[in-house]
């Protein structure tokens, strides 16, 4: 298996991804093509006192930036890290792309050069959130606009990930809403509901509130991508937030005392909130797997996002994904 | 200054609305009417050895449910507890409305019985989050769909509420979006943030983020209903969660040593983070105070929101925005 990691585009220097690379490579069993600025990535892996033989390396200095247009991956960054990575994926020489570059670009770059599963409408960012139970939000930020239709195929896509990666038998969908009955919502969110509910292959469980969400709701969370992005976001500040009070409030009352094992309780709880643990998130629908890792991420997150993408490799989602789809297809023609 | 209480329609029984108008009648210098079944009302005074001479009552014993269509206020439920506290204040026989029922049926029965301020186009439901600084949510529930005017007039009720109510001067307005750059969101959003930059009046710093929220980044946020209520759940949800998962790591460890300080403060916190203390929200936009008290209000949450809605009548708010909006009407007619 060959993992392709752009280098460049994250908020952190490319010296961090290829960091992450080599401790994934000790991790992991898998090659790893490093796409970006080729001095910069041979420099890091001489002062890593690495090999430079241990990885394939594919010059592709110019880099899409976070506040480029998202549309600029087809015209003038067409060669950037990120196109060449997807592009090497697409031409048979990889078997999955990780990138922590611009959302949008990803999306556009992946859906145009990796193009989706046949059948598959829209791909959609997916990302796990390990808090009661781990439960997949769906769209989480790729498409700020959807119809009723996608949300449909959300449910679709998000419950044989669920099934197949997370081994959950069954999962159980809701629908992201701002209230339980199934009239509450946008007209789009109410025309949703009447078609999850009327799908026989989804396991629909009706609409949930955000409140419930860290309380074992469901399995599975469909959404547009603008509504989910601000649900991840919410997520990650209120935690960070509430743990920060908590930890200021025992600093002070425990001291020396119970010191070191509160501390290192409380790092684990801090860690399941950590973006970075997370690995990264799947576009699913596409019909080669990207991960989008945490714009934010450094070595440690890189690492994370290239076991997650070994992981997608390996659990064969997207031939369940095809199979679905095509079956779901041949039915609706009879 | 007379309260107009709906004692039906919460998630608890009328007899809890009754205990918080006893509560808040020793508290706060407002007389007030207690509007629902009458029979009950009586019986919960006697029971609170109170006597039915302290309040006025009116007999409406007909409730509209939290489930019941909200248009239906206008319809088969005009003449429900809530449809007739709203025309009591309409009809000048009180100051301010304060109600826990259907949100949906208080925002259109508000917007019909009392109606907007002249100039203003929808009222919404806005919520003081206190958080790293308390800022105002806007809208919270009201409007699921907006137009990017609303949302640019949102941000003018908001100004003056905050600044009027919570003494911040020239407060800092920001927009919900999924991103920091100005081209993120819908194309909904995209007009709004554009419309919001070109307005003089305010004081508007750009996109907001979820992550951001508890962090002191704007005093208010402007948003559609959809959005603005998911995000509110959204904080209560993951503060319980971390907050019971805190709790549960430092219950076994600190044992007896530091417990009672330990629980007391955390108490603090829970607080901090508890609807009921935030005593309501009200509809920024109608020409008297409506205020939504949380559906799961008990006799404390109703006192909060009689609180409310006294501070609300007494800052004067709803001439500031009065006067303001005849002002850039004017300025725009000439």
């Amino acid at each position: 298996m060959r993992i392709i990691l752009d280098v460049m585009g994250g908020d952190k220097d490319p010296s961090e991804f290829v960091r992450g690379a080599v401790m994934a490579k000790k991790e992991y069993d898998a090659d790893i093509t490093l796409v970006g600025d080729e001095v910069k990535i041979r420099e890091t892996l001489a002062s890593q006192k690495v090999s430079a033989e241990d990885f394939e390396i594919v010059n592709a200095p110019d880099v899409i930036k976070m506040e480029d247009n998202p549309l600029s991956i087809r015209r003038e960054h067409r060669d950037c890290s990120m196109a060449t990575a997807l592009k090497l994926v697409a031409g048979g020489k990889g078997d999955a792309v990780v990138s922590a570059g611009n959302t949008g670009a990803l999306f556009i770059g992946g859906t145009g050069y990796i193009h989706c599963i046949d059948g598959v409408r829209r791909a959609a960012l997916a990302t796990i959130l390990p808090l009661g139970n781990p439960f997949l939000l769906m769209d989480c930020g790729a498409n700020a606009e959807v119809t009723p239709a996608f949300l449909v195929q959300f449910a679709h896509l998000g419950s044989v990930y669920m099934e197949r990666v997370m081994g959950i038998e069954n999962p159980r969908v809701a629908l992201l809403n701002n209230g339980a009955e199934a009239h509450k919502g946008t007209p789009l969110y109410k025309e949703a509901h009447g078609l999850l509910a009327a799908e026989k292959d989804i396991n629909f469980i009706g609409n949930v509130e955000g409140k419930e969400l860290p309380f074992n709701a469901c399995d599975v969370v469909v959404c547009d991508g603008f509504s989910g992005n601000i649900v991840l976001k919410t997520i990650e500040g209120t935690s960070r937030f509430v743990m920060k009070q908590f930890t200021s409030i025992f600093d002070g009352i425990i001291g020396k005392i119970a010191g070191a094992l509160v501390i290192k309780k409380a790092k684990g709880l801090k860690k399941r909130f950590d973006a970075k643990e997370y690995g990264g998130a799947p576009f699913l629908g596409l019909s080669k797997p990207v991960i989008k890792a945490h714009g934010n991420s450094d070595a440690k997150a890189v690492k994370n996002a290239i076991r997650q993408a070994v992981a997608y490799v390996n659990t064969g989602v997207i031939d369940a994904i095809a199979r679905q789809t095509a079956e779901k297809k041949n039915e609706q023609g009879k």
